[in-house]
């Protein structure tokens, strides 16, 4: 695919040879292409497409170019998408069209679709429901695998995947999986009850997005098939889908690992203003919280003022507590995401993270020593002081930041609020308090 | 599934009725119930397996188990094993295996599969052809569907996919791919090369393993094709492998970002010393550089001593400071890890993160405000000696936040090292710049 060319083809109005190349190119790198340039050419070329290709482009594109072009095109070009669009993608399309727009995708919907939109809409936001499509193979048990074949043959075109097929039986209860590998591989004249799997594994429509993802990375499925509350089969969720619901997740993750409110937006999609909302109440919360270190600093405003020169290792010693915690928790906030560590583990946590502590605690302090002495000119008494006070503050903070996301996660609070943030302001109050309270021993303030 | 009534079965040694719910439950979950027994109950359990099932059980076995059983088992047994597991799964436990059962392994390979195998050990880590298998459906072009499928049906059980097939020409040129969907709906008398598509994407071997993951992202495939530097075809990548692959580099963002050299081992099965080793470096560099802010307090140790209460407000500011360059850094290295911000996008993410500062530092500082005066008696000019600090430091932190990632990327260094605990260290010292410089002209220092 040659971006440039295209392009070139399209300023130089050469449609021949430009319906010629697009029709043999990927819809993602189409719709890539024709998003940013204005409605018009787009929609001179769009119209240009075959038209299975141009309803694939159509769902690639952005929710403003989707907008503009349903506001543009007559109403047998809409219908023509409404039909061809795969459910799924219909599902997002409404959701991110304004009023006006949705009612005249509706307007273009069959009736019985329509009220599956709706049934559908009603689905919780990032459930296993409103990441379903229906346009599944659906097959019978007494079919043969030659039924099951031509069935396929017939209707595969229109199916999100037919590579796992759905047997389904009265009251649209689910009776088995069977692959298109199996059917390709076995005997014809077989019935499909005899090759088919009973054993499968399914998710509910309300399970949320995060636990269909590690279902799917457990087993290395392809699509897996939902059912509703009376495990009726509702629809099929695809491995396509499922690598952007690990995206945002982990994206959310960052997010509130880093003290902001999550957000599905992209970030120079987004607005000043909601940026701005995402960040602000942490921070205010984490401000508030630091005042608190401000007030020991305060409590102890004698030992500084006898010895001011102990108020410049404070900005050292509060920064290596976080990064230390900051550590901890990253790693163990990251490990119960992944379901490398659970609940059970809170004590192995606690023991490892207390040796690691010691360990780089020692070195730390050691360095921080030998530093203070060759470089400052403090006498060996701050020197101490401040290094004892290092190790202790490291072995604090791997600890705290090793179980306040454990801790978290055992009282259904996200674990990721854990996070460096959080983890330093806590920190910081109890590296003061060590400080000062070791100063006053070792100094006689 | 349930893991319960296996365990009771094991241990009541009914293992009539054992092996019938073995024989349907999922790979994934048998390795899961037998990995943590002793090797001797493991490998009764193990040798009862129906054969394919068996070796797909000890591909997901822990290394640790894989060891035991290949210690264990006769020639014989490990033969089959070594025949019939996929070749990315024999990589996998190749590498993970000690010299001596290397050997083992490799004696009861095939000729030619031992030559592939040292072929594929040398293919770099996490690349492109580190992640291949070879066990592919290989299709010539003068075909018929009618011949592809009756090729399917023999040899298909064996592949790692059938889902997407691979027509290939002399010299193992790489001539077009077509699915099992199109080979299914399409007329039996056809000819492969009518229907192939030959506009397929391609990875090549050295490509690395994040690029891989980002073209299946992009595009939704379930398996890529891979061709090495003289454009040969050598192997194929699953989707399934490439969640591994997400989640892997993921967890190595995370590690960067909290200041640590990434691993890929997990947290419960690394050794202390091995994590204390990943972590001291940076803390050690951190603390360092955090003894130049130290260094800027001791330049205006006059300023402090002669209003002392303004120590009290350095923690509230640093860490405000760091948190609001932890927000920007932190979405902006997600952006360019997901592709959403590229460089040309520098201005854009400058002017942006301007804009919310001016916004976010206005709020904080006049809650900031409000506080001291209603809570502090220090005066109304240390209270907008502070708040002006708090705002300058906002906007500070927000921009180098925001812009050091993207100069990391153009330097070509990983943009996740300028997170969070760096652009607190860096910040840190800016603030107190500002903070002493504003004190000095507000209160006349």
């Amino acid at each position: 695919m040659d971006e440039r060319k295209i392009l070139d083809l399209i300023e130089q109005k050469k449609y021949i040879e430009l319906k010629k190349e697009l029709a043999q190119m990927n819809e993602v790198d189409v719709a890539e292409i024709l998003d940013p340039l204005d409605i018009h050419t787009t929609l001179v070329i769009f119209r240009m497409l075959p038209k299975d290709l141009a309803v694939e482009v159509f769902a690639h594109f952005s929710p403003e170019q989707q907008r503009d072009i349903i506001n543009t095109i007559t109403d047998k070009e809409l219908k023509y998408i409404v039909e061809e669009l795969f459910f799924d993608d219909m599902i997002d399309l409404i959701e991110e069209m304004p009023a006006n727009l949705v009612k005249k995708i509706l307007v273009n919907a069959k009736e019985e679709e329509r009220k599956l939109i709706n049934q559908f809409l009603k689905y919780p936001p990032n459930s296993a429901g409103s990441l379903m499509t229906i346009e599944y193979v659906d097959l019978k048990k007494d079919m043969t695998v030659k039924d099951a074949l031509d069935h396929i043959k017939e209707t595969g075109l229109d199916k999100e995947t037919v590579y796992t097929c759905y047997v389904t039986g009265e009251n649209r209860k689910l009776e088995g999986i069977v692959s298109l590998r199996k059917l390709v591989i076995s005997d014809e004249k077989l019935l499909i009850k005899d090759i088919m799997n009973e054993d499968f594994i399914y998710v509910n429509t309300h399970d949320d997005q995060e636990t269909v993802a590690s279902v799917f990375k457990r087993y290395g499925f392809l699509a897996l098939p939902v059912v509703d509350k009376e495990h009726r089969f509702t629809g099929i969720i695809t491995v396509d889908d499922i690598m952007d619901v690990i995206d945002q997740e982990t994206t959310e993750d960052f997010q509130k690992m880093a003290a902001m409110s999550p957000s599905e937006e992209a970030y120079l999609d987004t607005g000043v203003f909601t940026l701005a909302k995402h960040r602000i109440i942490w921070l205010l919360v984490l401000m508030v919280s630091a005042t608190f270190t401000g007030g020991i600093i305060k409590r102890f405003e004698d030992v500084l003022q006898s010895v001011v020169v102990l108020t410049a290792f404070i900005p050292m010693l509060m920064d290596t507590g976080g990064n230390s915690g900051s550590q901890s928790s990253t790693l163990v906030i990251r490990g119960l995401a992944l379901g490398e560590i659970s609940l059970s583990d809170s004590w192995k946590v606690i023991w490892k993270e207390f040796r690691i502590s010691i360990i780089v605690g020692i070195a730390l302090a050691a360095a921080n020593f030998v530093r203070i002495m060759i470089f400052d000119t403090v006498g060996i008494w701050v020197a101490l002081t401040v290094s004892i006070t290092l190790l202790v503050t490291v072995v604090i903070s791997k600890i705290v930041g090793g179980i306040l996301p454990m801790i978290a996660k055992r009282v259904n609070i996200d674990p990721a609020i854990m996070a460096g943030p959080l983890i330093t302001t806590i920190v910081d109050a109890l590296s003061l308090i060590v400080y000062f309270t070791i100063a006053s021993l070792l100094l006689h303030i």
